[in-house]
């Protein structure tokens, strides 16, 4: 087989020598960097060579265009597979110097691909399944996209490399299901069927047949030998044409090509070793020294690299022509900024909750902020794991995407929280989106590795997880959060919003939307919350925190608390000034945005009075560096219990009389 | 179809009546609670029905008799339809008062089962697909404990009652992949085939074929009736009788026989209604009040509950007629009591550790206390998520369990942390076994939801969690757990243990094995650590935290540190000891251990002078307890990255030169 473009004079190139650079360069970086993964590498490096020369669609000189396929990297460990591709191909940076500098400091060739370091990352994985996860959500954007915008737009494929370690993480059920109820048929999974787990061979601990599981969530299944290339193409061929998500069950030999120790484990994770390596570049007839690519190997390579120019170029005439109107709102689809009239219906509904003095849950309040958000903002889309109800997080007739039907913006997602949160990951990553989903705070567990990666990534992906406390009630501790606040605080670069009102939560989502960098998480509370004092005109809740009254003169307390807990010290500290208590309430919807506050804001807001902290949850670190070594914190210890919300309140102890207590021991008082 | 006990007179009751009573007693219930979920009781009262008069072994009497058959009611939510089966055959306590008191304080009706809270309850459920994934740790210490001791002692299933919703998520592939590799014959899923998710129809986010994706893991699959009495009872005929573990999809109505509302979702999660309620007392003929039952279906459901009498009484003359030795060992696997030689093991181990000043990682030292453990404990069984080469969880020798052959005390659970921490949970649960399991510590957050579980159920269940920190190095921040620490200690009942070097790792071995009613998380280094300077004599980690060094005189200042870090604090001490500081070190391997000591050891430990904790993980509240306003922290503020581990420790800032900058901004200095 050769590879050939048209604008370029052809150059006969093999492509088993193609993929054996690819091995080559894969195992000379673990070495060098004495730690890594060959085995995967040199194992599906004939079925990358076939995808990259034959089937995807890319421009390494524009790795951010909007039309390309993407590409994901699921069996992440096998890095060096993905930084040899881009740098075969010419991705900006990725030169050799960066493949021998693989695992060190500040090297694009990070041990596993992360995104937003590498060009060409389209997703960061390692932690296995999420990469199949993320996958979908990006084939769904793609879908969506063309739905909203026609082929000429968007018309690409997602393409997926997973390992039996991503098969085997239950995520890929939940993956594959949900892939295979929406038929999307862009996205096709290329299993490296290895044989080979850590531990030695899969049988040790797996008997599943792949395809029938695929097949029984309506996928397209075939397996081939992941070392004839034709059969690799023609596979290809055929899952591009089927009308739901391809599996393609590559069987493959793990570290092929190393002579003795090609098929088994000690290839998966170690360096191969001197010896091995020679031995290999002898099998190869590889002459070449390390990190350096014979010219012949390196062109055919570069023309590959080439390969998507045209499409690239034909995309943008179809772009600068179309009608302006649809244009724009396709530049403006992927433009980070949200629109302006989104601030503004938020800011509109706030003032209308103040004025109106609403009761309701902050959930309730989330739904009025996503209907009021759905007519102006048309990249909003979102969904729930099968709590739609409860969460209330689906607009007032906003329609749901269908099976091959792809014009809605509510998504159900079932009963797949770590799916959902992956996939909301993946549309955050297509672009084109600001993606939502809802689940039960205590079940935001089930999709916490997700999270962390929307956090490591930096990802714009809003969670609305409601039922944010024991104020849930009855359905007792399984499903009351109490560590959970503390929990997702401790993850970097997350916001965890809790808002303490209707009003505050039309300003948490307007701080989600604003945050281009970073996911947020929105606590959210299931039972109704009153209005608060709120000042109509100076919305206050993107400092983090904020004085919602000032003590009347010199403060001799501050009470402090978010979210349903505002109430509570509200009502403690009316009843304490009643006694002539000089005490300010301080409302503290965000911690990590009031840490980034100037240290005089901060100092304003804390005074220099005693403290004392209110939250139905166990204590973060956050509340004791606010609190200090004087405050008093009233929250939980324990796991919650199976009772109404206004039994649990009490029997907890979080209560108005509890802090009124604790404040006569600290300041003294009647 | 009458039902009849050998012991009986027998009772002529109608099986469809006794069905009927659950369905009464749950509306019911829901209705007085105005809070609850009346559907799936409803729906799969037939089949329980069937399930506890035909099949179950049990015996109110002794809701704890070792040989009992298992019932897991993974679909949680339905906890009326266990309580009513709890309620009807006899369990202690399960008055029709404590049916009227659901879901209110301290009933032992809670919203969702609780283990330890209600007789008769095998598990705490609600989190949905939990059950299921426990179950198999059940019907695997079956299995195990058969192959030790025989069918005499050990000849019970188990039984799970699943949803859609147990289906759907991602754990159930972990379950039933396992369950199907190992071949458990002995499990047997009862799926609640509804149709009916929360949001509705289940194929609005669903187009699974479950029995094909079963049958793909191996199980014996089937689908029936839910209805039809005499297909129900064939089914399970030939489920006990198969050589794999079996799925019945049961074809049900939720709210089955609610004149207008079976088979919608509306009967899902909310009290019926009067009206309703009246209308399907009508339908079944039913006169009684709440919460009373007709005699002649009360007197047969007590004769269901008196089934399991004769079984527990030759099991327990079995027992009594066994060899000495056999009967000891089987009773002693079963008490909660670790054998003191195993005290005796790591005690020696770790004297031997110190003698030899030996500098291991401390996952090495783990696998050494395993090692030393196995022949002394018999009921010591575990395994890895496919990172036995990496966690060092298997002893040398250690064989390992295989499909049918239950021998061995090593089990390879694939990479499926979830469903590994949800069996070792369902390990400890069904008794004879002291269960671990490893994993990255990073990844712990895949099995998060199974650890709260085991928190919350107070189970001895041990994680062996390694490569602990970015001491790990090139693998990256996808790999690296900076907020770990915290986000676990942050959850109530759960022990988090950092050892220091190896002795303090065979410390915190017994520690875990000590604790009978909290689960144990063991934070390992992938790097060596030296041997600290221990008191040979003296075990201290027990005591959560401890003076390593003492200052030479009044203390001038305190640096304290766990795992790898206090080796750095200790290089630091001696520096500033040399500058004529008086410095003392503090190890704390546990917080939560130091945190139930008395205050006056608390005190001495801590000092008055000022304080800097050392660790390479995001700052817990724990640590800012400790260290006061005053305190410095030194810990990691972000993610972590990729390169070699010294590398990362310059990089982050956490050395011996950050701690005596620090030093000097305290206290002065040279």
């Amino acid at each position: 087989m050769t590879i050939a473009t048209t604008s370029d004079t052809p150059v006969v190139a093999n492509l088993a020598d193609m993929a054996n650079a690819i091995r080559v360069l894969a195992m000379d970086a673990v070495e060098k960097a004495a730690s890594g993964h060959p085995g995967m590498p040199m194992g599906m490096a004939d079925v990358a060579t076939v995808l990259f020369s034959r089937f995807l669609k890319f421009d390494p000189a524009e790795p951010e265009w909007p039309d390309r396929d993407r590409f994901v990297l699921s069996a992440g460990h096998g890095s060096m597979l993905l930084y040899a591709l881009l740098h075969l191909t010419g991705y900006p940076g990725m030169t050799a110097a960066e493949l021998a500098r693989f695992r060190q400091w500040g090297a694009l060739t990070a041990g596993h691909p992360e995104y937003g370091h590498t060009p060409g990352v389209e997703t960061t994985t390692g932690p296995l399944g999420a990469g199949i996860a993320t996958a979908v959500g990006m084939a769904l954007a793609e879908e969506m996209q063309r739905a909203r915008f026609g082929r000429g737009f968007a018309d690409h494929h997602t393409y997926v490399i997973a390992g039996d370690g991503c098969l085997m993480e239950g995520i890929s059920h939940e993956a594959i299901s949900l892939a295979g109820h929406l038929r999307l048929s862009r996205l096709i999974v290329l299993f490296d069927d290895n044989g080979i787990s850590i531990d030695g061979a899969v049988t040790l601990s797996c008997s599943d047949d792949q395809l029938a599981r695929f097949r029984a969530s309506n996928w397209s299944v075939e397996a081939i030998d992941g070392h004839d290339l034709a059969a690799i193409e023609a596979a290809l061929v055929r899952a591009r044409a089927g009308d739901r998500p391809s599996l393609i069950a590559c069987r493959t030999v793990i570290g092929r090509g190393a002579p003795t120790k090609a098929g088994s484990a000690a290839t998966h994770g170690a360096p191969l070793g001197a010896e091995e390596i020679a031995a290999t570049r002898e099998a190869f007839g590889w002459q070449a020294p390390p990190f350096v690519v014979p010219d012949h190997i390196k062109a055919a390579w570069a023309q590959v690299g080439r390969r998507g120019q045209a499409a690239r170029a034909a995309w943008g005439r179809r772009l600068s022509s179309a009608p302006e109107a649809q244009r724009h709102a396709f530049l403006d689809s992927l433009s980070p900024l949200v629109p302006q009239a989104a601030f503004e219906a938020l800011h509109l509904l706030r003032a209308s909750f103040i004025a109106a003095g609403t009761k309701i849950a902050t959930r309730q309040a989330s739904q009025r902020a996503i209907a009021a958000l759905l007519p102006v903002m048309p990249t909003l889309a979102g969904g729930s794991a099968d709590l739609t109800h409860s969460n209330l997080t689906q607009g007032h007739g906003q329609p749901a995407v269908q099976p091959r039907d792809f014009a809605g913006s509510y998504i159900h997602f079932g009963i797949r929280e770590h799916a959902m949160v992956s996939a909301l990951n993946g549309m955050a990553l297509h672009g084109g989106f600001v993606p939502y989903g809802g689940t039960f705070l205590v079940f935001a567990d089930y999709c916490r590795p997700a999270i962390r990666l929307a956090a490591l990534m930096g990802l714009r992906v809003i969670l609305v997880m409601t039922h944010d406390s024991i104020g849930l009630g009855e359905d007792g501790p399984t499903h009351q959060p109490v560590e959970h606040l503390a929990a997702y605080r401790a993850i970097p670069n997350l916001l965890v919003l809790r808002p303490a009102d209707a009003a505050e939560t039309a300003e948490c989502w307007a701080i989600a939307l604003a945050e281009e960098r970073r996911p947020s998480l929105l606590a959210l509370s299931r039972q109704a919350l009153p209005c608060l004092p709120h000042d109509p005109a100076l919305s206050k809740a993107a400092r983090g925190a904020y004085v919602l009254r000032e003590a009347a003169g010199d403060r001799q307390l501050t009470l402090m608390a978010s979210g349903s807990e505002v109430a509570i010290v509200l009502e403690a500290a009316d009843a304490l000034a009643a006694e002539g208590l000089r005490v300010a309430v301080v409302s503290i919807p965000c911690f990590e945005r009031f840490a980034e506050q100037p240290a005089e804001y901060r100092a304003e807001v804390l005074g220099n009075a005693p403290r004392i902290g209110v939250e139905a949850a166990i204590e973060s670190v956050e509340w004791r560096r606010l609190l200090g070594d004087g405050g008093i914190f009233i929250g939980m210890t324990s796991f919650g219990a199976s009772a109404p919300a206004g039994v649990l309140y009490q029997e907890f102890g979080i209560t108005a009389g509890a802090v009124i207590a604790a404040a006569r021991r600290l300041v003294g008082g009647a």
